[in-house]
């Protein structure tokens, strides 16, 4: 009998089991793939791995603006895909020593939940059947493949990758097509591009990045199609061949040749196959309806991560296990989600929190709003010949606190998480300009944005 | 009649300035040389310009683990220095257009200071007297030339070098021998390292990088006595010839060949030569005393930046002059040290703020002290092969808040400035760890570190 069963070892799942061991919790985790989850072993992670190749790259080929000069300069696919594996692999012992330090048991097969008994919920996975007092659900998502006709023979053959498959293959293609210009595939844009694929990204909205700061997106999809990159917004893709892919654009049916096609339209929370059903724990739009506590409708049962649906971000998912952790155990806690950092790892980097001006303006926020380019830091500028960056901040004019702040240029990955922590804080303009930043550093844009607020 | 005469156009300066004229202040500024100062023209600013190129040499060189190959790669010193130079021109112009958007008047002359009269200060500067109500003495420092036989003779005839002259040299020197292990010292060792020269840091103290955390400046040295930098500590230099640098090591006489020498031992407050004795401002050791508001002894002259002697960093000079102005416009401001961050943009970066394990230790604090290897961080993981990055972090055991952070590795100068907010706020360790950190970052092990606190 355990107090804790928690079915799934990604990134909610894991920490969730961490946390709950360190408090002293008895403590299971089932995870039918590796630990970490989507995020360690085919999301975040890896394609950090490569993109970080990629930045090697292109800082070899274009640096003779800088003054250094190189000839023959080659990127080795295999290789890249090898070092990716060796870091997950790291990273991975990571987790599972962590598992162990906290004196968490982990099994390596399926969970099923069988139901509600008087002795608590019971999960069984590879032909054994545990008992906890209480349940944490950490399925997470998977790719939704969309009804394209094409779609599901070409993921059958190879043609068509989803997030999984596009980390690992071993030969550039020459034509990538991507279908959904969102984070992941504009990340993957970025590598292929970087390494030498004419890529495609066909995007069903008029505009990239999903819920990212409008005039950010806009300075990101120029600088990629300076690099190349092809850009069709507003697209409706309405089949998958053997070598192309078919969309609609303005009313007018088009094709584009593809040597791969990559799927990144979304993810939906798995809360199917695993007998979620036998506890009636409530859905909707199909991921599990959580409260700010991490409980779910069922006493015992809560959720984390991904599979609430509520923000499908890897530090979104380890705050909400904390957060149900910490209720379970009796600390107070409760999940906020207006100050969670999200970044777009492509090169200019993008990262924001909180409110865009598309947000404040839809909730009718009454905002001033600070819009300065990166130029006006002096290690930007020493840094980026022709950078064309920019930090957007949103303050609320009636108690003068950060309420949004977005970046788009060199570093913006790092930094951010002050900006969330001044949104976090509810820290006035007045106190924020007290802080010191060093000097020389990108960062210093956000103190300078802060003095021009009137 | 002015309301305000500043002198010295570096950061102090020109940011008093700046503020000032904001304000509605009719104000002054004096700069002998180039607006901005130091820090500019030959500081921070060019060094960082000079370092961007090393780096982009060295991925060029040295990414073959990250499976991207190179054949042939060469460094243009003189496109390197041209580039800085023109870097530097674009970012004093930027400095002059702040003054001009705020009103600022700029006299590009040298200042002296004639007295105090009924009608207010009055300051001659290329033939004319101005006056003011009252005076920001920001004139900066200047580097120390030890009393070395032959520093002078080397200065002179261009063999021995400053700040100043090594941020413009054409050709690379074939052997570099530094005199002073500092923050400037070392990130010239890094640039001359990373383009070819053969260096030697010769060092008073028995160890590198002066206040830094003793574990970290161990650590940077480590790393760059693996890339062939050569380190004589506790070594006092006794003469510097026309081709070599003699010193003594362990009371033996030692030399080594030098192409040229770089002086880096410090710098000193600039008092004298403007007239500063005709008010009689208190100086003790050769800088200005100012109180926490910037004050001197005199009313109405206040003195911001390296001239006061306590901080000699550009960031702590720009909320020194802040909060002189403040003061001088009767809004309430006061100088805090405690949370001023620093930075040494070697290859790994270093950055620290507040209390090190050293002066905590000196001060009698009651700490505890997180000491974790970067490795925690994934994104450390995927772009550092073989990186030996730590962080750490000290908390205050009676009030559970951060009195210092300390980190060695990539992205260290962009992340300080959040652990520079969390002492500035004395948040508690408990609130801290409800901010959400983006995954994956290298900002990620502040917040790894904050959960291993007992």
């Amino acid at each position: 009998m355990y107090d804790l069963i928690v079915i799934g070892g990604g990134p909610a799942g894991y920490l969730a089991a961490e946390r709950a061991g360190h408090a002293g919790l008895n403590t299971l985790v089932i995870e039918k793939r590796a630990m970490g989850g989507v995020c360690l072993n085919e999301g975040c992670i890896p394609s950090k791995a490569l993109l970080n190749s990629a930045k090697m790259y292109d800082h070899a080929k274009h640096s003779d603006v800088y003054g250094v000069h190189v000839e023959g300069v080659t990127i080795d696919q295999k290789q890249v895909v090898a070092r990716k594996n060796k870091v997950v692999a790291t990273l991975v012992g990571g987790v599972e020593a962590a598992m162990k330090a906290n004196k968490v048991k982990v099994v390596k097969e399926e969970a099923y939940i069988e139901g509600k008994t008087a002795e608590g919920f019971s999960v069984k996975a590879g032909g054994e059947v545990y008992t906890a007092k209480q349940l944490l659900i950490a399925t997470g998502s998977s790719p939704v493949v969309p009804p394209i006709p094409g779609a599901k023979e070409g993921l059958a053959n190879g043609f068509v990758m989803t997030n999984r498959e596009v980390l690992d293959l071993q030969e550039i293609p020459a034509q990538l097509v991507i279908v959904g210009g969102g984070v992941i595939g504009l990340e993957m844009a970025s590598y292929y591009n970087s390494v030498g694929s004419k890529v495609t990204v066909i995007e069903m909205l008029d505009h990239i990045a999903g819920p990212t700061d409008r005039q950010i997106s806009s300075i990101l999809q120029k600088n990629y199609e300076k690099k190349g990159v092809t850009f069709k917004l507003g697209c409706k893709v309405t089949g998958i061949g053997t070598d192309s892919v078919s969309f609609e654009e303005n009313g007018q049916a088009c094709t584009v040749a593809a040597d791969k096609v990559l799927l990144s339209i979304g993810r939906r929370a798995v809360t199917q196959g695993f007998g979620l059903e036998n506890l009636n724990v409530y859905t909707e739009r199909g991921a599990i309806i959580t409260d700010e506590f991490g409980r779910t409708n069922i006493a015992g049962v809560w959720a984390a991560g991904d599979v609430n649906g509520k923000s499908m971000l890897a530090h979104t998912a380890y705050r909400e296990a904390e957060v149900a952790i910490n209720n379970i155990i009796g600390k107070k806690d409760r999940m906020r989600y207006n100050a969670i950092p999200s970044v777009i790892y492509t090169n200019p980097e993008v990262a924001g929190v909180g409110e865009t001006e598309e947000t404040a303006k839809a909730k009718g926020l009454d905002v001033e709003i600070v819009n300065i380019t990166m130029k006006y830091s002096g290690r930007y500028v020493a840094e980026n010949e022709g950078g064309d960056g920019i930090c957007k901040i949103l303050m609320d004019k009636k108690y003068r606190t950060i309420v949004g702040a977005h970046l788009i240029g060199g570093y913006a990955s790092e930094i951010i998480y002050g900006a969330a922590m001044m949104i976090e804080t509810e820290m006035t303009i007045e106190d924020l300009k007290e802080i010191v930043f060093p000097h020389p550093s990108v960062s210093e844009i956000i103190r300078e944005a802060l003095f021009m607020f009137k």
